[in-house]
C-alpha cells in the first residue's frame, strides 16, 4: 500500500505511541491536588515546556486544545469577541480566501450570526496572500483580527507569515496563524513569526488525535470557547487529556528535530514523484508555488478531463491512497475554495488529487503511483468524456 | 496507596486501553475516501452503534466530542442560540444552582455576554432539583432550555430526570443533562429519559481523557460551537479521534454491562466508608442524599473545624487520595457553590472531602481510610483552632 495522504492525517510516531500508551495506565486529573494529581500536572508541564521549547514560544503561551478546529475556533471567534468587547468598533475580519475551513467557517459563522464584517484577502494565483493586500485591507481602525495559514493545506504554497504579522502588529491589529501543516514540516517559531496566536494539532506531526495547540501571546485577550474548570488560563477549560498531551510533545520533539533532515528526504521524493506522473501524464498541471516556498511533501495535480473524485478511487483500488483536497470536505461535490481562490477554471479544479509525503514515505511509494496513474488517467478521462456525452444527450450541461 | 477520587478520574478500563493501544497504530482520517479512511470510518461507526445501545440512543443521536466540558458547552450554548434564532423572545435559561461548573459558567457567560436571562433552580438541602421548581419556572414562553444534571458530582444526590425531562417537554421546551458522574454508576437510558440532550465523558467510565459525547435527538436543533468540515451531523466539527473513540466504546459497554454488579459492590464499600469513619469521628456529617438516590460510589463528609485542604493533604501524606470537592476546581480557596446552594453554612462547607469509589476500589481502600482518619482529623482540628487564634490575635474576622 503507498499511502500518498499525509496531510489528510501521518501515522503515529513510535516515540509518541510509547510515551502514550504508557500514560493511558496511569492516574490521575491533572487538576487534583493529592500525589496522583500531582504527578499527572508535572506530566502536563514538562510537555508544555518541550512544546514551547520546539516551537520557540514560552511555556505560558501554550494553551492545549483538543485539535486544530478547537484551536482555529477559539483564535478566531476569542479574539474577535475580546477585541470588539474592548471596541465596538472593531467588527472586521480579515482572512484569506484559502484558509482551512476551521477558520473559513467560524469567521464566516461571526458574519452571518455575530455581527463581523469580512475582508477576504485576494490570493496570488499560488494562493499566497500579499503583505500590500493586507496593508490594503488594514486601513480604518475596525479591525478585530487578521488570519492567514502559515502553509496551504491544499496547494502547499507557503505564506509570508513574517511579513503578515508585521503589517498586522503596525497596526496593531492580532494576528493568527493556522500552522497545522507547517510543524513538522517547514521551520516554525512562534515568536520570530511575530503571530499573536497559532494554531497547531497532533495528529499532522506524528502524534495523537483529539490534541493541539493554539500558542497564545500572554498580551493577548482571548474569550474562551468552552467555559468551565479554567484549566488553561481560563481561556480554555475541559479535564487535561494528559496522555495525549505527552504524546504529542513526545511527536512534536521528535517532528521538530527531524524537520531540515527530513524536509530535503522528502522534497526529493516529491519532485520525482511529480516528474515521473508527467512522464506519463504530460498534460498534468502542478497548482501551488512552484519555487522553493512550498510544502516539502505536497504534490498537488490536476489531470485536465478528469474527475477528482475518480481518479481517487481507481488509484485506492490499486493501493495509492491519496485526496482530491482537503479530508475534511471529502465526498462533497463543489470545486475546492482554495483552487477557485487561485482563478483555476472549476472545471478544472474538479480534476485534482493531492499527493502528500511524511516521514514514513518511501521511493517505493512514488514508484508505486507512476506505474498505475497512467491506466487511470486514461479510464478516468474515457469515464468523463462518457459522462459528457450521457449528459449533454439529456440536455445538461456538461461540466468536464 | 487508596485512590479514593473516582469522581475525578477513573482508572482506563485493561479491555479499553487494548482497544485503544491498537488503534493508536492503525493509520486513516475517518473522513478520507480511501481504503485506510473507509476503514477508520468504520470503527467509529461501529463504536457510534454501540454506545447508542448501551445508553439507549439512536446512532444518529451520538456526537463525539472532546469531552464532557466541550459537551456540556455545546448543548447550553448551542441550544440557546438555536432557539432564540427560531424565537428571539427565548432568552431564558433555567439551570440548577448545583450544576458542573462547564454548565453553569457556560449560562453565565451567555448572561454576561450574550443576553441570555438565568433563572437558578433551587435545590432542596440535598442538591435535588424538584419537578415543581422547574413546572413553576417555565410559566411562560420566554425559556430557550432547561439543564439539570442527571447526578452531582460533589455530593452525588441523583435528580428524578425523566419527570423533569417531562415537565419541559409539557412546555415544549429542550431539557439537556449533564450526565458525567451517571454512566456506568447508575442506569442511564437516553430513550426513557426523554432527554433532548446528554454529556457523557470518556475518562469517567474507564474510558480515555480527551472524548466525549452529547446525545443529541433528532429533532433538537443545536448551533456548533466549532465551524470547520461538519464531521459530527454539522454541529460539531473536528477531524474524528478515532482511537480514543474505539477505546470510549470498549470502556461504555463494559461499564454499562457491569453496572449492576459493580453499583452493589461500591454501594457496600462506600456504606463501610461512611460507617468506619463515623465510628472515629462521631460529628462527621454526611452530604446529599442519605437514601437510595445517591451515586454508590458518593461519600461526602463534613468534618467540622478542619479545612478541607488540610484534610486532603494530610491524608494524600498517608497515601490516600481523595478531593474536597469537584477536581476542576481544586486549589480555588472558596465553599463549594453546591454546599451554598444546598444551604450549607460556609464555615462547615470548608471542612468537606469527597471519597469517590469506582470499578477498581477495595475494602483495602476503606480500611487504610478508617486508620488514618482520626489522627488526621485531629491534627486538622489542631491546625484549624491555631490558625483561629492566629486570625483572632490579629483582629481578622476567623473563618473556621
Amino acid at each position: 500500500m503507498a499511502y500518498l495522504d499525509h496531510a489528510a492525517t501521518t501515522p503515529m510516531h513510535p516515540d509518541a505511541i510509547t510515551a502514550m500508551t504508557r500514560a493511558l495506565s496511569t492516574l490521575g486529573n491533572a487538576s487534583s491536588l493529592h500525589t496522583s494529581g500531582r504527578r499527572a500536572r508535572r506530566a502536563v508541564e514538562e510537555a508544555r515546556e518541550d512544546i514551547a521549547d520546539a516551537l520557540g514560544a514560552r511555556p505560558s503561551e501554550v494553551i492545549f486544545t483538543g485539535g486544530g478546529t478547537e484551536s482555529d475556533n477559539l483564535a478566531v471567534k476569542g479574539v474577535f469577541w475580546a477585541r470588539r468587547a474592548a471596541d465596538p468598533r472593531r467588527r472586521r475580519v480579515l482572512a484569506s480566501a484559502v484558509e482551512h475551513h476551521a477558520v473559513l467557517d467560524a469567521v464566516q459563522w461571526l458574519a452571518d450570526q455575530d455581527g463581523a464584517e469580512v475582508t477576504w484577502l485576494d490570493t496570488d494565483r499560488y494562493g499566497r496572500v500579499h503583505p500590500d493586500v493586507l496593508r490594503e485591507a488594514l486601513r480604518g481602525d475596525d479591525v478585530a483580527l487578521v488570519t492567514a495559514m502559515w502553509a496551504n493545506n491544499e496547494v502547499g504554497t507557503i505564506n509570508p507569515v513574517a511579513e503578515l504579522a508585521a503589517v498586522a502588529a503596525e497596526h496593531g491589529v492580532p494576528f493568527h496563524t493556522d500552522a497545522v501543516q507547517a510543524v513538522g514540516a517547514v521551520p516554525v517559531d512562534f515568536k520570530d513569526s511575530g503571530a499573536s496566536a497559532l494554531t497547531m494539532t497532533g495528529h499532522k506531526v506524528g502524534g495523537p488525535y483529539g490534541v493541539g495547540v493554539l500558542l497564545l501571546g500572554r498580551d493577548v485577550a482571548c474569550t474562551p470557547l468552552l467555559h468551565g474548570g479554567g484549566q488553561e488560563r481560563d481561556v480554555r477549560s475541559g479535564t487535561l487529556d494528559v496522555p495525549a498531551i505527552v504524546g504529542l510533545a513526545a511527536a512534536v520533539r521528535r517532528a521538530v528535530e527531524d524537520q531540515p533532515a527530513n524536509a530535503v528526504e522528502v522534497a526529493a521524493l516529491r519532485d520525482e514523484l511529480i516528474a515521473s506522473v508527467r512522464r506519463v501524464v504530460p498534460d498534468a498541471i502542478v497548482n501551488g508555488d512552484p519555487g522553493p516556498q512550498r510544502l516539502p511533501g505536497n504534490a498537488h495535480l490536476t489531470f485536465p478531463g478528469c474527475e477528482g473524485d475518480s481518479l481517487l478511487m481507481l488509484l485506492d483500488a490499486k493501493g495509492i491512497e491519496c485526496s482530491t483536497g482537503s479530508a475534511c470536505t471529502a465526498g462533497v461535490a463543489q470545486p475546492s475554495h482554495v483552487l477557485l481562490a487561485m482563478d483555476v477554471e472549476p472545471a478544472l479544479s474538479r480534476g485534482s488529487l493531492r499527493f502528500s509525503l511524511g516521514h514514513t514515505s518511501t521511493a517505493h511509494d512514488v514508484r508505486d503511483l507512476a506505474e498505475a496513474i497512467g491506466p487511470v488517467v486514461e479510464r478516468a478521462r474515457n469515464a468523463g468524456l462518457a459522462g459528457m456525452r450521457r449528459s449533454k444527450g439529456k440536455n445538461v450541461k456538461a461540466e468536464v
